[in-house]
């Protein structure tokens, strides 16, 4: 009986598996350089877990699950729910700032497309208890700091950045109610995905006086932060938060990551619970969606029954990166190597090789010999496929205590005492 | 709002998940040494795909849901039939033998109990396309190399050892019919399980005819394979396999896990699909569940589609190794360190911290900073709590292009230039 794999899930063959390893051990390596410690959370929680927080988009697209009790159970789609459980169950014992990093594999039950798929890992970085922007500053340094070392420049990245908070002032003081804020969140959030005919008749439904309507168009066509006293004035909450975003480009410069950063007041983030800065990354060649975004979210612990503490953090997904990464030539996974193959001139040495392979191994070198007692030249292909560094050949010299080595890559070869080959070796690390 | 996690699932914060990463990365270590390649499929799979094997332990205890086109799937509990189903969808461009390791995260819809959790990982290594029992020895020798290496020794640990096969050409000897093995092998699987009585009670249920039934007891209180002959008629099939197990024996001595290793009649495994050689690994000391266990399964692949290869594996759970360890202590997670904690005697030189920070970072150095602009000496012991080796200060040198760099061991300060401390710094790893 043959069952094929579930659409929109992924087979992990090892060359495949040495790929999300090379990105994953990446992802890992660089939040603790950064300073970040790693924790994760079940794969399932309540369903209503996940209701909490608005986004619609997600609580619709949730493989939900019933336990033997009846308990209404779903897969994660996102681990911030998860995070805001853990810290607010610690809450007072955690020394603050927390700054925690996750690699969570989440599940979304959408129709699988370029990108997004229905299982995938996310790189989650978040900073708790601190309110500075220097925060926020660290997070998208800590993002950048990956994306480079994998070799991608200000050629072919973008993190696009703005303020919610400032978003809000500026909607407030153009007369927008405060109640029709989060609605107009979601529509702003999608002019760049729609055409500009289709988001300005929404925008139209959505802000029904024209005047205040033409206002928010001119504003979303600002581009750089000085423009927007032109369009809006700088009341004393606009400029605070226009301010506080200044000062985030100027860390970021100081970081040696500015290049990398553009203002756009067109991210806004789907995602209700966004409270200051915001940020998307994006390729800037092709048509992809966003690598990953982020920003301040100072409100969410407290929805989990938690105190009010700051919050900011992002979100890489491995499946948007790794085409990506792909097109430009950027995969480099570690090659498969042995350190020794073992190999023997006869069947009657093969035991001998079984036995060396075995203390070899123990004492942590990557070791394999042939099951097959074929011929010496077909053992050495073995190794050679296998991509031995150094091949043993046990043989005649064996009788003495004696082993032949084979550098694999010179093809020079040396006899050996066994005891010696032990006491002269060191630590494979 | 506050919500529990799910029954049964664990939370891991950092100090958790630093043990989590120490069991698993050891089992990545030791797989890659002994030859093996990382694999890993998807947490859910058809529903049907865990119904094909039999052990209806299994499918009872399967997290099952649905998806929007009302599909039927299922949250893995083991990782072999997806270990069946890619290795089938390739079987003619893989070379022989295919070794591959996996750690998947798997679910069971059970009640949780000591070492029994219904979410938990488990290490998986299996050889298919070799039918020598050194390929048992192999998979034996290699669970033997990573708990031997964690500091468990012949004292705390025993794998015990039998064969189904032998098993089968016994029972066939004493006279049970083909078609009531199945039963029977979940039957003698309870033996240990369950109270002599009880077991016998169950026995007589299963194998009616009273010669028959004592002929079984006896067999099963042989505690040398030598012994056998005198309980049942050695035909040359059930000599065959006394000697493959035999042979085993042998080879594990070779490979220097000989004292690990004992006969035990007992171990029958009650998955129905074992077809040579059984075992399971226990604690010797205390009432812990079987740490990991496994065995030849030669007609797997077959049964999921695919041709008829041998094959050999075993299994070990993360949970009831994770007890053991702790109660030996023997539980070493590498501590958390910084390489450097850049302090600043003042607010007017924390940008220059910052700058340095990041710089650090990106050179590959696990490096930290203060967000708070405190007095010196409130940094230092931040330094010191965060396990920093050298701490950086910036202060009035930094004027001169020079850098203060405390030794948190010793104490010891030095003066150096910050060109000629980036130039002096090697790579980290």
């Amino acid at each position: 009986m043959k069952i094929p794999p579930v659409k929109g899930t992924r087979d992990f063959y090892p060359s495949d598996m040495a790929v999300r390893n090379w990105i994953i051990d990446g992802w890992k390596r660089v939040s603790l350089r950064n300073g970040f410690e790693e924790y994760d959370g079940p794969i399932f929680e309540y369903l209503k877990m996940f209701q909490i927080k608005s986004g619609d988009e997600i609580v619709e697209q949730l493989f939900s699950l019933t336990d033997r009790g009846g308990r209404e159970l779903a897969l994660r789609p996102e681990i911030t729910p998860t995070l805001a459980r853990m810290v607010n169950q610690r809450i007072s014992s955690l020394p603050k700032p927390i700054k925690w990093f996750s690699v969570p594999r989440l599940f979304r039950a959408e129709r699988p497309q370029k990108g997004r798929l229905r299982e995938f890992f996310q790189w989650n970085i978040d900073i708790i208890g601190e309110d500075d922007v220097l925060a926020d500053a660290e997070t998208i340094f800590c993002a950048l700091d990956y994306l480079q070392e994998v070799g991608l420049t200000p050629d072919d990245i973008v993190v696009k950045i703005s303020s919610r908070k400032m978003l809000a002032e500026l909607l407030r003081t153009i007369g927008i109610a405060e109640d029709k804020l989060e609605d107009l969140y979601a529509v702003l959030d999608k002019r760049s995905k729609l055409p500009t005919d289709i988001f300005e008749q929404m925008l139209a439904e959505s802000v029904t006086d024209e005047s205040k309507c033409k206002k928010i168009l001119k504003l979303m066509s600002i581009e750089f932060i000085k423009q927007i006293g032109s369009v809006v004035e700088l009341t004393r909450q606009v400029k605070e938060s226009v301010d506080e975003l200044s000062r985030l480009f100027e860390l970021l410069n100081v970081m040696g990551a500015g290049d990398y950063c553009i203002f756009d007041i067109g991210i806004v983030r789907g995602l209700a619970y966004y409270t200051g800065i915001v940020y998307e990354i994006y390729d800037k060649g092709s048509e992809l969606r966003a690598i990953g975004g982020g920003g301040r979210y100072d409100n969410l612990l407290q929805l989990f029954g938690g105190p009010s503490i700051p919050a900011t953090g992002f979100g890489i997904g491995d499946c948007v990166l790794a085409i990506l990464l792909e097109e430009k030539g950027l995969i480099k996974p570690e090659p498969r190597q042995l350190d020794y193959f073992v190999a023997y001139v006869e069947e009657a040495y093969k035991e001998a090789a079984v036995k060396l392979t075995m203390k070899l191994r123990s004492a942590g070198w990557r070791t394999s010999f042939s099951y097959k007692s074929t011929k010496l030249s077909k053992q050495l292909k073995e190794a050679s496929e296998q991509k031995a560094k150094k091949c043993i050949i046990i043989g005649e010299e064996f009788k003495n205590n004696e082993l032949v080595i084979k550098d694999m890559a010179t093809g020079q070869q040396e006899l050996i005492k066994v005891d010696k080959f032990f006491a002269d070796k060191h630590d494979p690390s």
